[in-house]
């Protein structure tokens, strides 16, 4: 199984995908500020990944703590809360963690040797029950695919976005080949940071699933000739009202799979959905470096002084989406009443 | 006025555009061979551009020819003819120049030193004919544009897409702002080969028109905010009934632009229009290498062994197109029918 995070005695080790595709690099880190610095660069990325990295980073901080008292390492947990806070602002699932994190250290005896303990084993928790929703997505997510089938992806939502193993879109193409579905998979390369070229393409070659790698720009072009059957993708935010937030250009490709009769799926777990937000026109949209888009991997390709725009994220309307896949089942729109029925499950 | 091509008596000067936007460095080719192998490597690109490559490789082919009679110069011309239709298989415009010199080379008379001196002059007509289209295509497109418009374009159908001077999508951009209106720019990178990264940006920021660097998938992104007024872009062969190919990536904002409501303009010299393919659906669709999807200026992005596709074009169907901008005036739908009255003209 593939890893991409693992809570270790040392410290959190992680896949460094910043050095993906050429080279297979676990570093261990042994602070929670370093843990913050690696989701804010991206050494980790994908909405249920930085979940588990903020909650282990907080266990790992408190861990840590030298803290003689409780009143000491409430005020260090704060601050460590409020780090991991500020890495990514769009994946609601960071939120989620540190929340859950916060009710657990709320909730545990006012003893820093038992809130520790406490602290650790919600992380792992929050490790675990990643891999079992991965696992439930890939279950729902497989069974919906036709026998046969030429998925088209954006960037990673597969192991690399999550703590390891299925993923979640790509999860939903684990689970369909694992029910000996004929799948073949498209991945866009996804502009700026290469999500899918670095990391799709590396992990699902990994798989031994039969993948092809094009330019984002293509994917319109393939749906006219046939050649994609269902689009799913994974999410960073979804609203009450099923309004999606994912990598920028998600929105692009959900309009072009309604131009041609394709469906078109989200896959994530329940985490994802943020009932606090009512719909997608208040979700925030993460603006990245200028650099990202000029330079790749250090080569400049645009000239200096050009403006330059960088939205990590767009918003897929609701109207756009043919189901959300989670680990709880398929919802279907409304997803305003079938997202609150799959909650209450 | 920035030049892409020139003849001059040491040979064909071309802009290496395979050098920009870090290097400005212009080559004198000397031979025919020389020039195909420019035209195939895309140190000169564009559809427009091609064609007068094409034509001044074949005047500087028949200028440097040895043949003693005109059966030997005759054969000679095929053989050149050959070679420079092998170049690059989509944009019409090649074999429109091609076809334009084998004509003045049976109108002429059959003199070697005369038909070297006709084919010389014909090329520098065709080049001189080149700006004068994109500068007429400038004022009619520059008419059409409103008085404040971001206008969003893809690829690069500049002046380093023709001859040099006002180009064809941004000749339309050029010569709005010479009408002193208010337009801001926004050019998508345009995977694989970068040329909006590259060669747009580039161009307008040497203009100093206000421009904005976005990657391919954030079109819809934008159009979505409102940020986007109208889409002009070039063209590499426009069927008869106004189904266009261009550079890939061109449909998928066609399909964006609709569902948005926005304009998306067309701007090509007239010879693009090819009367003799129907519509779209038989246009050759040029698929380039693998290396130029998983290398990017030298810098491996995929994984080793991953499945690649790269057709280099598109074809958007006329049912897209609001308008068709030529030097002979604006083509509106239905294009079978307007296209032909703009080619009586």
């Amino acid at each position: 199984m593939l890893k991409t995070i693992e809570w270790t005695e040392a410290g959190v080790v992680m896949l460094d995908q910043l050095k993906l595709p050429t080279e297979e690099v676990y570093n261990t880190y042994t602070s929670y500020k370093e843990v913050a610095e690696a989701i804010t660069t991206m050494v980790i990325r994908g909405a249920p990944a930085i979940g588990v990295a903020a909650a282990m980073g907080i266990a790992l901080g408190i861990k840590n703590s030298q803290a003689a008292d409780y009143a000491a390492l409430e005020k260090e947990f704060t601050q460590i809360c409020d780090m991991m806070g500020k890495t990514r602002p769009t994946a609601v699932n960071l939120f989620w963690a540190i929340e859950r994190m916060r009710r657990k250290f709320q909730e545990t005896d006012k003893n820093v040797a038992t809130i520790k303990a406490a602290l650790e084993e919600e992380a792992k928790a929050v490790y675990a029950e990643d891999l079992a929703q991965c696992k439930a997505i890939a279950e729902h997510g497989g069974a919906l695919l036709p026998a046969q089938a030429t998925v088209l992806t954006h960037c990673n939502a597969g192991a690399l976005a999550v703590a390891g193993g299925y993923g979640t879109a790509l999860g939903v193409i684990r689970g369909a080949v694992e029910l000996n579905k004929d799948i073949k998979v498209l991945c866009t390369e996804t502009r700026p940071y290469l999500q899918g070229a670095r990391l799709t393409a590396w992990e699902l070659l990994h798989d031994g699933i039969d993948t092809t790698l094009i330019t984002d720009n293509m994917a319109g072009h393939f749906m006219k000739q046939g050649e994609i059957s269902c689009v799913v993708v994974g999410a960073d935010r979804i609203a009450a009202n099923g309004d999606t937030a994912n990598k920028i250009g998600t929105y692009s490709i959900a309009i072009l799979a309604k131009e041609h009769g394709i469906p078109f799926y989200v896959a994530a777990p329940f985490s994802t959905v943020d009932f606090n937000t009512p719909s997608g026109e208040t979700i925030p949209i993460e603006e990245r470096s200028r650099e990202e888009i000029v330079k790749i991997k250090g080569v400049q390709i645009a000239p200096d002084g050009i403006g330059v725009r960088h939205p990590a994220f767009d918003v897929t309307p609701a109207s756009y989406i043919t189901g959300i896949i989670t680990e709880k089942g398929v919802a279907e729109p409304p997803f305003e009443t079938t997202l609150k029925k799959l909650s209450a499950l």
